[in-house]
């Protein structure tokens, strides 16, 4: 199984209408609750591509309540369409005394154009992370082949947060992906992660440095074993042990990018427990995150367009140290 | 006691952040959660002022525990101060299938401008309509001075169902006051309540008119006892049995107007079953809505604020017909 690390779990909430108009009134027309996170949006993507996928972090209060029916599917009557019910991440998550927070998301109906509005989540108390310490070890020395550690950190865990879980991950035999920002993502390459995955922004933030091929280099420098960098519509950036590789999809995808991230995430640790080649693992993290841009609803990916894109990613080697 | 119903109650959420820009991502700095929808705020107000108050209308799902934990206090643990618990609305919400509904309150810490999003509310079923008529007819017949009808109409209910509410009332003897908007209110007008409560906007979309009293003058030809109109800083205009009034704050007063027309309502309210003579009860509206937009906290009123202004609010008499 793949184990997915979502420390700031969330209950994504979003609604239509017609404009966002700032200081004035709004009737929402539809509303739809999602279970939320970096790490939880990647264990769906993995089910869905027939991985067994495991989610931990924390849940709380009432939203944690939700989240875990909406995750279960507890939340609506079994199908009686007799189509088989699509494969659920497992819910290994750790109940904490605070509330999951919530995210809403407001989409403009015409235009698609979306305003976020994130909670800062739950206060984590030091005994909390403590049982959480022992219960992640307990679940990668149960068959995880694979861990990801997604997203940012709830209120009182220390920035060093993920580096432990890193190190944890190591002395388990268990390769582990680190996909956060900022402060932690720094302290977290320094624990040598065995790959991480910023975007462009994190990238910059990291090194100091806009030019991707430069500071993909620079990350992987500063303790990650392998670095895969998200560069939007242009695809991806991957400096690895075994080479340097850009993939790209055939053509610019118009949508909405919100998952788009934790999609490519989940096509780099399939591929990983697969025993895919780089550019194999690189194709599919490029046509996963496409066919979530694509899609309709916010954060889902489109299968069809999903097999469809596979095989019309280019993959081309990087030249040794170019541009670094 | 006093009865106010809220058949759309909901779950209040404050976001505090820098400043709202549509089509970006915010991290909320301060989240608060209130139980609300226009009844139960006027039923805190009646509490606060020493009146029993109680809360019914509809409460279902997570949210609606979430708003019941907060209105009974039972969310936070007993206060060790010694000091004298507040006084609090009793719950005699109804249990209903859905869930309650939220409303975002996003509010920019700068310059206090705020933007909201409201959810619809819960599908009320026609089971759960004659479940609550039942539980509202013997709300009535135990002791009820005066009933509350207040806010929206969740999706489900007949526009009727304020009318029939308050045949209901007149038959059990109990004084029933409507503040509600479009629809709802012009067949609640029509089903002659003993006071509505209309503010400009919900007046001149009632009688198509945009002067003050002649359009108060013409919601009570349509069947209300008593027309109070709330004109947000200039004070109210009340046409009665009893006679017609102006009454006015000694000033203007800055802040936010959030439920400004609920302590208004609160204020009418209590002033009828203590029997005041009309000017006292407007004096007490005026005074409670103006304590109410100068409090810090959104709903909140400042008992001080209140005391200070009440000798100070000016009641002249409209001559009758005036404007007519």
């Amino acid at each position: 199984m793949i184990l997915t690390v979502t420390l700031n779990t969330a209950l994504d909430i979003t609604y239509r209408t017609p404009a966002l108009v700032p200081h004035t009134t709004h009737r929402v027309s539809e509303v739809v609750e999602r279970p939320g996170g970096k790490g939880v949006n990647v264990a769906r993507v993995l089910a869905a591509l027939g991985h067994e996928a495991v989610v931990t972090g924390f849940a709380g209060g009432r939203t944690g309540d939700v989240l875990r029916e909406l995750l279960s599917g507890s939340d609506r009557p079994a199908a009686r369409s007799g189509r088989p019910r699509a494969a659920r991440p497992v819910d290994a998550l750790l109940p904490i005394a605070g509330a999951t927070r919530r995210t809403v998301a407001v989409v403009d109906a015409s235009t698609g154009d979306t305003t976020q509005l994130n909670e800062p989540g739950p206060v984590v108390s030091a005994a909390e992370w403590t049982g959480f310490l022992s219960h992640y070890d307990r679940l990668l020395r149960t068959g995880a082949e694979a861990v990801a550690l997604c997203g940012s950190l709830p209120p009182g865990l220390h920035v060093g947060a993920y580096a432990e879980l890193i190190r944890r991950a190591r002395a388990a035999g268990v390769p582990a992906l680190l996909d956060t920002s900022g402060e932690p993502l720094r302290r977290g390459v320094a624990a040598r992660p065995d790959l991480v995955k910023p975007n462009a922004d994190e990238l910059a933030r990291l090194t100091g440095s806009r030019e991707p091929v430069h500071a993909t280099h620079d990350a992987r420098r500063r303790g990650a074993h392998a670095v895969v960098a998200s560069l939007g519509p242009d695809g991806i950036i991957a400096i690895t042990p075994d080479g340097a590789w850009r993939a790209a999809p055939p053509g610019p995808a118009r949508g909405n990018p919100t998952g788009a991230g934790d999609s490519a995430v989940a096509g780099l640790l399939s591929g990983l427990v697969e025993r895919l080649p780089w550019p194999a693992r690189l194709s599919r993290a490029v046509a996963l995150s496409a066919a979530t841009v694509l899609a309709p609803a916010a954060g889902e990916f489109d299968a069809r367009v999903y097999e469809e894109l596979l095989p019309r990613v280019t993959v081309t080697e990087v030249p040794r140290r170019a541009g670094g």
